[in-house]
């Protein structure tokens, strides 16, 4: 029996590509959870069914955590998602929801502990991304300290460790090694703020992230092709 | 212009008394976070309702969060709450949530950050409880740690602190404690596994440490006065 392991799926080639490097490395048998935070692009939870499948998950849980509640992002509020901006410019953007990998974690290592897996992965990434300060290696690194004090299994068992394969990857070669793997980027949603058709803006820096990434792989992005 | 603090009301006596103490002393403008985690006594939301009432928060913000999709607790399954467990017994017992508390102070550091609040305050205990591993001084510790790496409050601004006023209390000092400073007991509703009519089984752990807590305080549950 291979181990199991719990992915954050956001319908985004990120967490994709996370979960298949670790899958191809390790051989866990995957668990897939999608928190449907009341998201602008809740377009990307359909993505994220797609990616499950595509990876063949043996389960993919969907929790509704409905953070317009709380809002204080342009992704949960109605302030505009930034357009065209610098994408090398200092600071923490609109786009930000506030501990929104705090949150997620969290809620993967409750049903970790449940399913008995040690092993949790984020497409967490530090290097081609907007800033948010809970993408960074030294949050990951509190996250699992804490993990370990905060459950059953962090202190009676084996632990819980955080697979992080994308931090320290270009986007261009998060899409490579995605490509080598066999990932259908055709599949995934990256969009901040697509429009009504599903199309994505093409001017988020998700959009915008997503754009560099495949022109410096030099490979062209099959949403865009369609 | 009082500062702002964001309390984890869970409709039981410790939650409010630590919030009764923390707003005592430091004069917070309070806003209380509960979470519908699918709990078996949801009837406790009510209960933070009232007490929210009596604390005079500025506001109550009730979230969903249907921790029964994961399970692994008697609180969010099937599984039987215990009934006459010896207290002193070693080991964590059914009714402990996976990271319940991880996932509640995330989602309470989220609305803070929000709220431009800078602290928050939690009714953990670690003497007259259950063994959880989440109520312990080093996983709030942890948590405030990660706090402080995850947000933008955190890496930019005064960061966030973390209070847990009753961590050392016995439940009886809790309760001596509370009454000092007017809390009505009356309001509050801690048992796990509460009967149709609403009245507490008397059995549970939560039930047995409450009894044990008005007894060494030397006065009566109002709860049991009714």
């Amino acid at each position: 029996m291979p181990d199991r392991a719990v992915v954050l799926l956001s319908g985004g080639l990120d967490s994709y590509t996370a979960a298949a490097i670790v899958k191809a490395e390790q051989s866990f048998e995957l668990y897939a959870l999608t928190i449907q935070y009341g998201q602008r692009h809740a377009r990307e939870v359909e993505s994220a069914r797609a990616v499950a499948r595509a990876l063949e998950v043996s389960q993919h849980l969907e929790l509704p955590i409905d953070l317009r509640a709380i809002g204080g992002s342009s992704l949960t509020s109605d302030v505009p998602v930034p357009q065209d901006r610098d994408l090398e410019a200092p600071g923490i953007p609109s786009t930000y929801v506030p501990a929104r990998n705090t949150i997620f974690l969290s809620v993967a290592l409750g049903w970790a502990e449940v399913l008995g897996a040690h092993d949790l992965i984020i497409g967490v990434n530090a290097l081609d991304y907007s800033g948010y300060p809970d993408c960074r290696p030294e949050f990951i690194a509190a996250f699992e300290r804490l993990a370990n004090l905060a459950t059953r299994e962090g202190i009676e068992g084996a632990g819980f460790r955080v697979h992080t394969p994308l931090i320290r990857l270009s986007k261009a070669d998060i899409i490579r090694r995605g490509l080598e793997l066999g990932a259908d980027y055709g599949l995934t949603h990256s969009c901040y703020d697509p429009r009504l058709d599903g199309a994505p803006c093409g001017r988020c820096d998700s959009c915008l992230l997503r754009a560099r990434g495949f022109r410096e792989a030099g490979v062209p992005d099959p949403l865009l092709l369609r």
